[in-house]
């Protein structure tokens, strides 16, 4: 998605450790314009796939799902980092290991939201070893739930998770996929 | 409004321990169409007030922030409730307490993205005591950013949150007021 590769390139801060900032417009402050047309592409990919529901997991997942679901006109439901005292007990469960916080964590969704009945599009702003999408394609497992595809806006190409998901038979699509991050802060896209 | 009361009395859950549940729509699953009309509400009332950026709190604030952005067309920045390796040291920091986690939390905003020269819309799911709203307030203290006004979708008005709002002078609307959550799991809603 060329309008998402451009912002990349201009707004986009290469930091070491293979971060890629891209706080101002898609994970801290968000550019709604932008996330709109993410969420029009995606249902340009996606609209003849009998979507139920668009998962995601908080926070900045929340951001891209709402857009998304307003053209699918769907609900959202987005896994949760912590367990609340507001929760049922009736949850579905996954641990998750962050590479950005340096811990596992659990990521719950309600039972309720989930089931044999719903074919869902997964979307996240980011994809890199794949480890918060490999917890939600496991709470899928658990409902029953079909994955009808999944969406990221940016995958770090050189990371593993895209390539497992893809040999594993998975219908995903990354609007910009960044190959490489090089020490003068330059990015290569890969070509699609 | 109307149509978020009809929603919570349909969908809402009371809980002991004054919980009201609406996760049905609210902030575990969401409702877009209903979070789109509470967005357009929102800029209906406070179009004329030069809001230059909507802000909220992670996780269920973005979904509603984002479908208000949309008609300000201004971005959304959202606080964040946990201190990332991502985040540069340059952030405004303010502490919350969590009646329903039960813990004090650091909230927090890069700096970059709030300034003397915004006028701010905040928005959230919930106020109930108002903890999360002071932290917000406080970083728009921090930054010297103004105050256009606070949009909420549902008060606990048996709580003090709103009323000490009020008084000091924010101008605040919350579109459903729980003034009581009776035992039987009726609810009783300010007339507004």
């Amino acid at each position: 998605m060329e309008l998402l590769e451009q912002r990349i390139r201009e707004q986009g801060q290469v930091r070491p450790g293979n971060i890629l900032k891209v706080d101002c417009f898609l994970n801290h402050q968000l550019d709604v314009e932008l996330l709109d047309e993410i969420g029009k592409e995606f249902y340009r990919l996606y609209k003849d796939e009998g979507i139920t529901k668009i998962l995601t997991i908080e926070a900045s997942g929340i951001a891209i799902a709402c857009m998304t679901a307003r053209y699918f006109r769907v609900p959202v439901v987005f896994a949760k980092k912590a367990k609340s005292k507001n929760l049922d007990g009736e949850v579905f469960t996954s641990v998750v290991h962050s590479y950005t916080y340096g811990r596992d964590y659990d990521i719950t969704l309600a039972r309720k939201f989930l089931g044999p009945g719903d074919k869902v599009l997964i979307v996240d702003d980011f994809l890199a070893v794949g480890k918060a999408m490999n917890g939600l394609l496991d709470i899928c497992k658990q409902a029953g739930a079909q994955v009808g595809g999944i969406g990221i806006a940016i995958e770090k190409g050189f990371q593993p998770g895209g390539a497992a998901l893809r040999a594993a038979g998975y219908r995903l699509t990354s609007l910009a996929i960044v190959d490489r991050m090089n020490d003068d802060g330059t990015l290569e896209f890969r070509p699609q």
